[in-house]
């Protein structure tokens, strides 16, 4: 399959074709990019190439030891194993940027990388994108009008009805509120939302291939607020929420304590969690593994998943990153590739 | 020492002598209170003994492996090693109380054995006291009039300016807010209580034999508010209540995002963390480690820690309960006797 064209020239047996954003090209990105690639044999269970920098990634392989030679494609059919696939982005600006922090030209070259990805997917060509880390700060000195990939992902495929889902081993997240002050977050906790997270997250674990996802709904306040002791968010939104979950035929259960509930999920009893707050959730998941989460678009039609991390300006360049949530991130693209191949047969 | 009389006849060298309250008598504690003191030789370097009812101690025998034969004890020249010493109560109205659920007469005994245990160490008898799991509802049914340990402890002792503090593995936290509704614990969020709670956490801290404590104070919003995007308590309240506990010479910094910081003492940077929500605190603290967690109530003038779990009903009597915190709970106390006797010196 040629990479611009999508003419397929693939061999059997179908092993997915999966691009790597390099991500903001002054942080960890690069880095873990190359480390992830670079064992042979390859752990993964499809082809992988990076969409990015020459430049950039000869200057990180000078940091790292045992990475394999890099080898520039235009075409898949230039693609080889043992090597470091490349799409050359060839963008000058970057060549000589500042490791660990943020620029102008390397926001615009991140953004760039991720355009280039969403084309390749929505045309075909590549079946998963896998996003590495971007920089706020970054994009927004360059100008570009989105605070992050979510936003880009799903103004760029038209996507309506969509959600960031957070996966660690076992475990399925979806947060019924983010990157918003607690205050405001608790004017958002309605029923009407967290019934639609929990569609969402049904959805989701169906689309990884579990064919009835055990889901706890957790609650918002401390011992999900002790029948109506500590608050009656519980009894108002979240106990309705869950019953009309069950109507319509989703295994969900809850409203449970937001201490215990992320460890019974660990434990094995439930698949997924809806969380109320990003720092139920993450608070859970970063514990539990600060470096193997990922990050995972819902509601898209293109596949994408996510380093659950950011640029880490602060150990950029030296080497030092791990490479277990990009990992983490590639083995969960290639799970929902062939799942959903799988359901379309 | 006669246990009633505080008459010492102790030997050299000086071990403490800790009491374990028994806790509900219908709830995992007398399980776990047995399982915790059977192993020989005693991973302890204490003298323990039980204030509970032999009676219910007899029937949770039956249903574990392997326990030491109880032996009574009124006098402290009577205790025994390779013996669980008991004090018994002889509450009649508990010998054939149901298992597994809310009791007023458990309530009632739970409560005395509270009440006895602290009459022994306000007088010098005992060094320290470490409470097995009572259960709110079943104080209530008694008409005690205490929500639970901490109200008792500190009523009974007159303490003022005390605090649960929680202790998982190396790291220590106190909560800001702890059972109130979210939207109640986002007005009790200022800079007083924040900065009372630095201190406390740091005074904590010292008692336990860290010299010169280094304490996290976590933020209240996703990403700490992420400089006023995601609110601003963190600029109001927190950041000042941080500057002005590094003027007393807290070794204090922050306010560092919730999701993060609890991993970060984990991995070691932090002794202590200053968590804004339980929720925050917890969710981390349970997700580490969900058994091994220890109460500690801090600002009293008795020695006090806890497991960090409940009478755990749905478990009761079924011999599946884990005596993990119970150690852990035992461990840190002895930890404090010494300390404090280490710095009386």
């Amino acid at each position: 399959m040629n990479i611009e064209t999508g003419k397929d020239a693939r061999m059997k047996p179908f092993e997915p074709l999966i691009a790597v954003t390099m991500g903001d090209p002054a942080g960890i990105g690069p880095e873990i990019a190359l480390k992830a690639l670079a064992p042979s044999p390859s752990p993964f269970a499809c082809r992988l190439f990076i969409i990015g920098d020459c430049a950039i990634l000869q200057r990180a392989q000078a940091g790292i030891s045992l990475s394999p030679p890099l080898h520039v494609i235009d075409s898949i059919e230039a693609w080889m194993p043992e090597r470091i696939n490349v799409m050359d982005m060839k963008i000058n600006s970057v060549r000589q940027c500042a490791i660990g922090k943020a620029q102008a030209a390397c926001g615009r070259a991140a953004y760039a990388y991720i355009v280039k990805a969403i084309e390749l997917a929505q045309s075909g060509v590549i079946d998963a994108i896998v996003t590495g880390p971007i920089n706020k700060d970054a994009l927004k000195m360059a100008g570009i009008p989105y605070p992050g990939h979510t936003e880009i992902l799903a103004d760029k495929t038209g996507a309506r009805d969509f959600s960031m889902m957070f996966a660690c081993e076992n475990v399925y997240v979806v947060h019924v509120t983010t990157h918003v002050s607690l205050k405001k977050a608790l004017s958002m906790i309605t029923r009407e939302r967290v019934l639609a997270h929990t569609r969402l997250l049904n959805n989701a674990l169906r689309d990884f291939g579990i064919a009835a996802p055990r889901i706890a709904v957790a609650g918002l306040n401390p011992h999900a607020g002790e029948n109506g002791l500590f608050g009656d968010e519980e009894i108002i939104h979240i106990a309705p929420a869950v019953e009309q979950a069950k109507k319509e035929g989703i295994d969900a259960s809850g409203p449970y304590p937001p201490d215990t509930v992320f460890m019974s999920a660990f434990k094995g009893r439930f698949d997924g969690v809806v969380s109320m707050l990003h720092d139920h959730g993450f608070v859970a998941l970063k514990t539990r593994d600060f470096d193997g989460g990922v990050n995972i678009t819902v509601g898209l039609p293109i596949i994408r998943t996510s380093v659950g991390h950011g640029t880490a300006f602060d150990i950029a360049g030296k080497g030092a990153a791990s490479e277990k949530s990009m990992a983490a991130a590639i083995h969960a693209a290639v799970r929902m590739v062939n799942n959903r191949r799988a359901q379309k047969k």
